[in-house]
């Protein structure tokens, strides 16, 4: 009964960070530009359901100001949605979730919750824990994909893990979630082992999810409701009524409703993520040149080490420099010592405020 | 008798250096770049030589392959020179000059030869050197102006100083011409004194020069005079004839003229001068902002300190970056550690040779 599995890919992409600047902005957040290579993390992400014998054709939840960038780089990988909702207003990743969870063709179809303005690295690994996670998300458990962490990062949530799952081998019962934790905390959480980093990436069934939500967030789903009822799909699109959809709460899927919820499920996997959250990330998680550079685009190095440089429209020439991050769009040149990108928010604040 | 002392200025502009790449390049060298500010060193040279009280119109020597730029800059600055002469090919300083001394009005006419890409701060006390200088150039010294060396600099030849000159109370006989020394030897000099940075900035009477010419090497002297009458002038323009001029030998004046001729004079000035060679030097001769920035055109900084920075086609934001230096030339970002910029040269060539 193959049918019985396929799994609808959910994959959101209404963020609007500008921590990657000057190259993110909120006309054109992370998911959608070429930080990788030719394809955006956006439309990596449908590479990761593109098995037809796995995966149903995905719905897509964004921002209704990004409709005609998403629209483009949609159809240039020819990927057909079966929805493409666009959020009127920003409510965080609970409402978003809801509003494909309404919009699945059964209520027990499988969603698959994936961020687009995520990297993986390892896809078969990734694929053997979602298939590995079915059964029990099947069982009305809600799977949360747990990272394996590399590090005591403080940038991420964390999930603790607890009992197993009976008649599952690789899921466990979720214990806690940890908010980002301070280095102190981080560092036990990885010598006490059983922490996982919380990806953002959920396997459930859509009616599940939304018997949690009227457990936990009735107003939240009656909002909802109202919006995907009194909506309208024009050219494609699917427009939520504005008014219903602005009442719903904001609030992320973890408050919202992992952290209350019962039968909360981990999958351990190690996949080579990465939420290519700065430029000192960009650069961890990249292919290193023979004197460790990182380099997109066009760039002469003499010896020069260590450095990342991300310039398609301008040539950049590097003589003796490292640990740098060197960063182009358009006409502006961004330098900054790796280590220090978390800083960029602050020129771009700068440079607004002069604007 | 004030037509008596008036000088001739002789501005010398066929260098073709790349230093100060990607700025520099063959077909706009250093001299005629904005890199001060709204003039280039070039259309600068002229504001020494401005008064009419003092100064003759000049003549002008520079390259063929330069005509089009000389022009330009030139009628920019409302320069009116009694001569533009044009090497058709490039033989060092000794037959550029001797050029000039040949197309003088007179053969007794005082030239001050200076080099039309040095910087000078302290106009004032250059002025005052030439004017110390004009009594013994009258009596037939070759007088040199010697820079105080402020370090032991390398890069520079020096000139140390002999007798006293009967009848100067400035001026000094020229005891010997040191090449570019060694660390060692340079520190050495600054100890004993007596010696000074040769810029390359003479005063003589034309008649004076072409004598010393026409002792110790009158090959040169025979094919520039060829050169000249065999010429022809056009636009304003005075070509020497291509065959004769190239027959010439191609020297410098220190080696051809000055380290074998008689009365050679050293007047030791303290103008503020530097030959802008590099862009390390560029940044020592610049005023500083209040973090000891160097900026030229459009740049941000935000804790960062000691830096270069020149772009005028590209916006430049820099955060938390010590002693670099940022320079922009059209779609070309080249970015390199202070104290390195002899390298540029390697990269320049890098690029060409990938071109």
């Amino acid at each position: 009964m193959p049918q019985k599995t396929l799994i609808t890919p959910v994959i959101l992409s209404g963020g609007s960070g500008t921590r990657l600047w000057p190259l993110s902005t909120p006309e054109k957040p992370k998911q959608f530009l070429n930080l990788l290579g030719p394809l955006s993390m956006f439309q990596l992400t449908f590479q990761r359901c593109a098995d037809k014998t796995i995966y149903r054709d995905p719905i897509i939840v964004g921002s209704a100001s990004h409709a005609r960038i998403m629209k483009e780089q949609i159809q240039e990988v020819g990927v057909t949605p079966s929805a493409l909702i666009l959020e009127p207003c920003a409510r965080n990743t609970a409402p978003a979730i809801a509003l494909a969870a309404l919009a699945a063709e059964n209520p027990t179809d499988l969603l698959l919750i994936m961020p687009s303005d995520h990297m993986i690295k390892n896809i078969p690994a990734f694929q053997k824990a979602v298939q590995e996670s079915i059964s029990i998300a099947l069982s009305r458990w809600l799977v949360t994909f747990g990272i394996e962490p590399t590090g005591p990062a403080t940038g991420y949530g964390y999930i603790g893990q607890g009992e197993a799952i009976v008649g599952s081998t690789k899921s466990l019962a979720a214990k806690e979630f940890v908010e980002k934790p301070n280095q102190e905390k981080a560092e036990k959480m990885l010598k006490d082992g059983g922490y996982f980093w919380n990806a953002g990436i959920f396997l459930f069934r859509a009616d599940s999810y939304l018997a949690a939500m009227e457990k936990y967030s009735p107003e939240m789903l009656n909002a909802c409701k109202s919006a995907m009822s009194d909506g309208r799909t024009e050219d494609g699109f699917c427009y939520p009524d504005p008014d219903a959809f602005a009442s719903a709460p904001s609030d992320s899927i973890d408050y919202a409703i992992m952290e209350k919820a019962e039968k909360i499920a981990i999958t351990p996997v190690n996949p080579g993520w990465s939420d290519v959250g700065s430029w000192d990330s960009l650069f961890d998680i990249c292919d290193k040149d023979l004197d460790s550079n990182v380099i997109f685009g066009k760039a002469e190095t003499i010896d020069s080490s260590n450095n990342l440089i991300h310039s398609h429209d301008l040539e950049i020439a590097v003589l003796g420099v490292e640990d740098l991050i060197i960063v182009t769009h358009k006409n502006k040149v961004v330098v900054l010592p790796r280590g220090q990108s978390q800083n960029v928010k602050i020129m771009a604040q700068k440079l607004e405020e002069k604007d």
